[in-house]
């Protein structure tokens, strides 16, 4: 019996969960870093602003300062010297127009700023005593003034636990005066690539062997979700060399989830089922293809998933089980954009499957890219959407609306 | 005379090509990274696959290989000792099917694969000589195999110049054995944020001072969009200060592109237009908000970009003029997603000038998050969208569309 792919979401998603909840009952869910380095990394807890933002009332113009009531007794006043950028404002003298630029606090006692456009004159001279200026009569309280606390009251929640620090967010807590953020930790995850045709890209193949593309693959896919991959290596096709690295690297880099790919299928040599049956991973036969062969569980206390070796199909699987857990549980990586769009090509796929398949999105429709094919790595570079085709019809034509997930 | 917004767009498009081009000319136009630090790295030119995918005829399945020849002549084979992984195969022994798991090369002669649930029996048993297996008769020619060079043939392009590298296309060269990739050196640059008033965030703010954001958030929007932000530097509000920072910034780090953020405006005090007035910098009002103030030109040889100094203008300036023009000459980054959804309330916008707001986008609706201030900077680190709202109409209804940018 085929395990359905929601079932297998639901207990990868459960694994990260665990994986993410040990870390919190450790103590080890939050990290300092300093604002430079936190960029597309999320809050660990709500930040409170620790001053207002403005700090002062300050203009929102290059113009004048000015008492609202005094501009409903008379238009002419004495040009005060300018606040300068930066400085405390002293008090507005009475009967005086304070030049004030954009940002500049306003003096104690202006409740309005004219710009100096509708001013005459209408431009800015050097402070000498005596001169004046004429203003419009009845300026409104609060022309052209940002309040105190008007963007965000100190005190107050600035970002919540959860969000993602983009630009606009680092910028906010820039402007807040906050040095150091504190963040959630990456997920420390451990990959291993198992196969004996397997060799590192820079190496030289001998007859029957293969680059090993899965370590690259699938440290891109987990860099870019926001995990720190702390180590890749291959391992050999021997379950007690698969025991021991696994072992090895479990103890030295505390992983909070191993990934391996390869060795968990159907064949007579299946390292990474040889290694742990019986123990506490279940080796599924998942309704989805390619991607079929799943391997998830726990290995002594570690969240373990097993990939199958076909690099499209570990990619599949990363897309559609690992993925969507990191950023239901951790808040990152954004989730895929979905569509719903035209194919631009018939497709079959084969009944009570769930298949994806490979395409390119030009904006108005989407075009198969490659066949079905596990191994079609090329297709899948030439890719930026997973065409999403659940169980249920054998044949979409042309013109079909089908899922589609940006890539 | 305000300028258009288009126009504005392309001199700065002129000036990141002109920048990215004496690159070119000087021979800079290209760098080697390992694979594993190439990640939204963009090929700087054609790569050419060295190798075929895949490089040998392997099997589909986990099964037998038999000539399909043999197939028609008869139904009994001898089981002849499997094909191990990484291994070359031996030539197909006459009257043989020989095992093979999923991606074993073929043995020469054999040009096709029996799964093993079709065979009889219909598991694999450890080798022994004198076993047979029944096979189906007739089996075609080519039957889960898997073409040496059906994905890629050697010799040709595997990647264009401009590919941006993810997990798919980092998979796809490591498959090639690929172990360092030539892609365009990021831009470098040079951020200099301009004012009295700015402290750095840490610090303590003195009355009538305020904290640098731009730094910040100019950093990270320009991190994101793959550039290098060579140096980052508060430069007080004295022109002769800023022209000293500049020239020793260009002198010592070279950069590609100059942003300045503040100092650009029609106030009394604006350092960059005082320090630059009269040489290539062009300083322009225009026609959008926020944002109107811009500079843009050369500084000797190199490019030049001066935007306002409030934070939502900056990022504002950034999104609207330097990033499109990132994208389009260095292919990185990739262009925000655009889309035409209803608002969720209404909002105004002066006659004659671009307006662009702040929004929360929910998946059906955008709403207007803070009103048009440019130190809303509390409310754009709520926002996750840019409303665009060009010349013309100065009231938006409610459940009207609108263009829609996700930042």
């Amino acid at each position: 019996m085929r395990r359905a792919v929601s079932e297998h979401r639901q207990q990868v998603l459960d694994l990260v969960r665990s994986a993410w909840q040990r870390r919190l009952a450790e103590g080890r869910g939050e990290e300092a870093v300093p604002l430079a380095g936190a960029l597309h990394r999320v809050l660990a807890r709500d930040l409170t602003a620790p001053v207002s933002l403005p700090p002062f009332a300050n203009s929102q113009m290059d113009g004048y300062a000015v008492s609202s009531r005094a501009t409903a007794a008379g238009t002419v006043f004495a040009v005060a010297p300018p606040v300068p950028a930066g400085r405390a404002a002293g008090p507005l003298p009475p009967g005086c127009a304070v030049p004030v630029m954009t940002g500049a606090m306003l003096p104690a006692g202006a409740d309005a700023v004219v710009p100096v456009e509708q001013a005459v004159p209408d431009t800015f001279a050097p402070f000498e005593p005596g001169r004046t200026v004429v203003l419009p009569a009845n300026v409104p309280a609060g022309q052209y003034v940002r309040a105190a606390g008007s963007d965000i009251a100190a005190g107050t929640c600035a970002l919540p636990a959860g969000a993602m620090l983009k630009a606009g967010q680092l910028g906010l807590l820039a402007a807040l005066g906050i040095a150091e953020v504190p963040v959630r930790p990456r997920l420390r995850v451990l990959l291993l690539s198992t196969g004996d045709e397997v060799v590192a890209p820079g190496g030289t193949l001998g007859p029957g062997q293969i680059y090993d593309a899965n370590t690259t693959l699938l440290s891109a896919a987990l860099a870019e979700a926001g995990c720190d991959v702390a180590s890749a290596r291959i391992v050999a096709d021997a379950p007690e060399a698969f025991t021991r690295a696994l072992a090895e690297d479990v103890e030295r880099l505390a992983p909070d989830l191993v990934v391996s790919s390869g060795g968990i299928s159907k064949g007579a040599f299946e390292v990474v089922k040889q290694a742990l049956a019986g123990g506490g991973v279940d080796f599924a036969s998942v309704a989805m293809q390619p991607g079929g062969p799943q391997a998830a569980g726990t290995v002594g206390e570690t969240a373990f998933l097993g990939f199958p070796g076909n690099p499209v199909s570990s990619l599949v699987s990363f897309e559609m089980f690992l993925r969507p857990a990191l950023s239901s549980v951790l808040a990152v990586p954004a989730p895929r954009t979905v569509l719903q769009v035209p194919l631009a090509a018939p497709v079959e796929s084969p009944a009570g499957i769930h298949q994806v398949r490979r395409g390119r999105y030009d904006g108005a429709a989407v075009m198969p890219v490659g066949g079905p094919g596990s191994h079609l790595v090329h297709a899948l570079a030439r890719s930026n959407a997973l065409i999403q085709l659940p169980p249920g019809a054998a044949r979409r034509e042309a013109g079909e609306n089908v899922e589609v997930w940006l890539i």
